[in-house]
């Protein structure tokens, strides 16, 4: 049965599942377009499937799940033993997963995400930046940022020498940080986390999600 | 091997694995206290178990972990088959206790998080509450409730008919915002999520972790 996921090319939560997608070497699914532009998400049909109104959504025949770290981590389990084993091996690399996975959802994410929206999503709709705002998050993120340095000083990705889907969960908001939000000082001015950076942004099967915004 | 878990019983963080313990019948576990009052958090030692300087930490054998919700995912696996199976039995439910934990963590917990520290913990250590911050978070707790006032007319509890890892997350933080933040409206005036409240807050397991902060 064809998997389905309900999104867009240019949304970051997309973007999570589809290089999840690309590294478990899963093909046989169908991205259906929600048009952020035209509403679709607050539509009543995409309300059932998402009660929050917001993309992505999972089906997968009477499965159907929202939330796009908890999409990431099933599909991970669905196809264990296919493509890059982004949950771990070990019962200690599967708990650091679990742990790194958790920093990028409680203490990364937030500031990341509040600034690329300030820089880059308000200003789009209309809506101007707040300097103070995008001041706060940034020493934040900052702070963050000098544990991830001490951190990667010693280890090659975050939860050890293997590549995970915590690793790959900083993918999609990193790129408009540092691509659209004019924020790459805060990765280049850290020697560990530009290299973190340049390992895992150049991995194909990112490089292939971000290259389906241009159709 | 005994368990120890770093962390404080007033602490929402150190109660979510508290209570996960308890659901599992694990008693064969240490709390070491870690002082917040003396900063003991942000000591050299205690830096080097948790790097953000944040209780608590689960230290087993080798293997050390911290952020709560990771801890929590961790001993459910580890105890699979002991005490209540808090990550589902199926596929189905797995796949929903992941998406509602996800929407505890991303929905939930940082509107109620704040209002708690603007309401409770702030005015403790001398910064007065910001009104417009809460009022701003209540907003959006409000509509996150509708949405689980819905869902809950529909399903027991928030993964299915069973009581999961997904409720139980929401407990710390909403008996602190009921009981010591004075927005015991916003359940009470949900007849379903009242219900629900009731039901996992009265579960003697929470009961007898929140007794420990009267030792
Ligand atoms: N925590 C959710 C967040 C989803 C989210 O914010 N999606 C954005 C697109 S990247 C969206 O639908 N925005 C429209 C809206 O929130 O109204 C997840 O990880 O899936
Ligand atoms: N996301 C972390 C948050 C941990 C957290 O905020 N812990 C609080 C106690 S509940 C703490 O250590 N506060 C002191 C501080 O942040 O300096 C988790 O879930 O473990």
């Amino acid at each position: 049965m064809t998997l389905i996921v309900h999104g867009a090319p240019y949304s970051t939560c997309t973007q999570r599942v589809l290089t999840t997608l690309a590294e478990l070497n899963v093909e046989d699914y169908k991205l259906e377009l929600v048009d952020l532009s035209k509403g679709a998400h607050k539509g009543p049909d995409f309300v059932k499937l998402q009660p929050f109104g917001q993309i992505p959504v999972l089906q997968d025949g009477d499965i159907t799940i929202f939330e796009s770290r908890a999409i990431v981590r099933y599909l991970c389990e669905k196809f264990a033993g296919h493509g890059t084993p982004l949950l771990g091996k070990t019962v200690k690399d599967k708990a650091l997963v679990s742990q790194w996975l958790e920093v990028e959802s409680q203490n990364y994410n937030p500031a990341t995400a509040t600034i690329v929206f300030e820089k880059v999503f308000g200003p789009m709709f209309g809506k101007p930046c707040d300097d103070a705002v995008v001041a706060a998050q940034t020493a934040k993120l900052e702070k963050t940022l000098d544990v991830y340095e001490a951190h990667l000083a010693k280890s090659k990705f975050l939860a050890g020498d293997f590549f995970s889907l915590a690793d790959l969960s900083h993918l999609p908001y990193t790129n408009m940080l540092v691509y659209a939000a004019g924020k790459s000082d805060l990765i280049t001015s850290r020697p560990h986390v530009s290299a973190w950076w340049n390992a895992i942004s150049q991995r194909p099967t990112f490089q292939k999600v971000l290259a389906l915004q241009k159709h």
